[in-house]
């Protein structure tokens, strides 16, 4: 079935200005894109946007953990390793393999309305946050979160994040498997190379936790650098390192298969501090946007993050040049697909993935939007707010308030009885 | 007519926990406030919470340039000055009485829909403005800003000032009118002295931009507190500093008639810095928050700047403690109704106005609220995208996309039309 988008605004993190066109949406992919003043293509469903919608690429949630919305509000405004030891993990220890599902599918819902169309997500029980990313149609690059703990925990999380990119890494063109070595003050040196070692040798990319805090820098006993030369993390197919707050801009690390993920509310919340992100852009590094779990921002929208990332650093570095709109939506879109392996996926162009977010412009914040200034409007004056959509391989994931390919009053009553469940026995 | 609304969760800057009541309105004004457990009081009109609803008090917009929402997305991302020279003062010398009505009528949409239930505002041609205000019900402090230009234009600005201070000062009880010299750069020091006797001599309030920059601390000429009390406007009724980046929070500055406004989005957004917030309220000093212009923001949204608030400090202090939601839904509300004499305004209390905000707590991301953590569900986890409706004096200003007092399409019509003349001719 083809949809077309009648006469919309295109914007993505590629290009300098919008452009007025028709998108014709088939077989999964942009099939189209041709100028709203010629003859529209045919199609099956027609949304026409008289100008006054936008379609953009889907946004990346490059760092998350989607199931911590289940603990999302346990004890806030507390130093982090209070918060961790008195709050939250008594809690997440009464997570099971069924909760995780219910409350992964509901940060989905969250998720979806906001716009975002792929997220990386670092837990346990996989299998089942696989499941429901499958059932619902969306995209998600999974790694199972690994610590250690009682002898041989580390060796067994590898063994199950192996075996879930032996079942679920490509599936259906949905999702990709990283291995997820949580940080480097909770998995030992010598661990540490064991799982880059199997990253390498199965073709994985590796998604870690690197350097969130001020403390984690001062205890690494390395240098930054040669701790992630001699772990081997340097050498896998691809790296992402989430958080990056206290990792120098000038250290010598390669752009070519390693990404950056910027959790600045996250950071903020946390009392973490500010990422110096313009020295990333400046040299060139990839750099992704990410939510990080719900119980430490506590949103799961991408576009928040981007407006936060556009504004921040602006005020941080007294610059108001630093960080464009277009910067922002790149790292919100594209960044975080590249990172994670989908490709042809991030940007408005032909033969690219049809994961994309239908924006209404017919808001009185909008007054004034045109080709030059869209992706301005969208990062600084819009919102979430906005998401008329959201598509997935060119099917609606969300539209209006609905979920096509979820039953939302199930998630949210089980998701609720999860909640209840954990804190009150 | 009375309107019940029937267990629902109120929250306000004042309450540890929030409570789940029945809130009944009648008259304009909070009549009761029962406990959900008891029987409801009757009503003409009935909005049944279930306890899926929360009631708290309608957010107030401190410091902002509302028919800026005309110059939105105007050269973004340039340097201050370059912004205002090249982009922003060519358009605005084109600003009409008429064009400034219907622009402040747009912004006014937005702010409705956003929550809040009064603005301050300062601008030109405020005879405009406060019938825009007027005919939508909603509360607003209004002031003429005051700028040296040509001989004769302080003292002519000065008097238009008091003018409309003595056509609607007071005006159904929802306008109060401040005098508004622009800033230490704009007015020289001599007239400032001559405001700020008008101000006493009149009983009026001096709303006032003061060292949003670095740039304009250092080229102030005086200490920051010599230049407050020498100008006299220490001795004014009472005084509300916007911005106040630069303002040192050891200054001696008294706290019962003056009022700091925290921009927090704005700051950043053109790189003036983070004003020192934590401090400000450690000593006790009350801060109100802004969204400023839109074309600096380019929100209008107090909600976000509550959140904006909440978070930024964290991070810039490295400080998870500091800024609790309370404290950020007391600034967002209460503070900014008190620095303009709005009295019985901004908490849920008996016998105080009824400028309310509805929120619609059936979200995913409201799972697990409860009465202890409402306040920081709302602060970090909610947005303006939660509101259901907005109420002044017991009137719905605001209801599920629907504005009761405003025609949306002729005022986005007319908005859209200044736009187009300001920038195309």
């Amino acid at each position: 079935m083809a949809t077309l988008f009648k006469d919309v605004y295109i914007a993505d993190g590629s290009r300098e200005k919008a452009e007025r066109v028709h998108l014709l949406v088939s077989k999964g992919r942009i099939a189209s894109i041709t100028s709203a003043n010629e003859n529209p293509p045919s199609a099956d469903k027609i949304i026409s946007g008289r100008g006054k919608m936008a379609v953009i690429p889907g946004f990346v949630n490059a760092h998350t953990h989607a199931a911590m919305v289940l603990l999302r509000g346990l004890g806030e405004e507390a130093p982090l390793m209070e918060w961790l030891q008195n709050k939250i993990w008594p809690v997440e220890e009464k997570l099971t393999p069924e909760y995780i599902y219910w409350g992964t599918l509901s940060a989905m819902l969250e998720m979806l309305a906001s716009g975002t169309t792929c997220f990386a997500d670092m837990y346990f029980e996989m299998e089942g946050v696989a499941e429901a990313v499958l059932g619902a149609g969306m995209k998600a690059a999974l790694c199972r979160g690994i610590t250690a703990g009682e002898p041989g925990k580390i060796e067994r999380s590898l063994q199950n994040n192996i075996e879930l990119a032996e079942k679920y890494h490509g599936r259906e063109g949905l999702i990709t498997i990283q291995l997820g070595p949580h940080a480097p003050y909770t998995v030992p040196l010598e661990a540490m190379k064991v799982i880059t070692d199997a990253a390498k040798s199965k073709g994985l990319g590796v998604h870690f936790h690197y350097l969130e805090t001020e403390g984690e820098l001062r205890n690494l006993g390395h240098d930054p650098v040669k701790y992630l030369a001699d772990t081997g993390l340097l050498d896998v197919p691809s790296l992402t390192l989430a958080h990056a707050v206290y990792l120098d801009p000038e250290a010598d690390i390669p752009s070519d298969n390693v990404t950056l993920v910027h959790c600045p509310c996250s950071n903020l919340k946390l009392g973490s501090g500010i990422m110096p992100l313009p020295a990333w852009l400046e040299r060139g590094m990839p750099v992704a946007l990410g939510t990080d779990g719900a119980s430490s921002n506590n949103q799961l929208d991408i576009w928040g993050e981007m407006r936060t990332a556009a504004l921040l650093h602006k005020g941080a570095n007294k610059d108001p040049v630093c960080i464009t709109a277009i910067d922002a939506l790149r790292m919100a879109t594209y960044e975080g697909a590249r990172a994670f392996g989908f490709s042809q996926k991030g940007m408005i162009r032909e033969g690219w993935f049809a994961d994309l977010v239908l924006v209404n412009l017919d808001k009185p914040h909008y007054i004034g939007v045109n080709d030059e200034n869209l992706a301005a409007y969208l990062v600084y004056a819009g919102s979430s707010a906005d998401i008329a959509g959201t598509m997935v391989n060119g099917r609606w994931v969300y539209r209006n308030g609905e979920y096509p390919t979820l039953d939302r009053e199930e998630i949210v009553q089980k998701a609720r009885e999860a909640r209840e469940a954990m804190t009150t026995r």
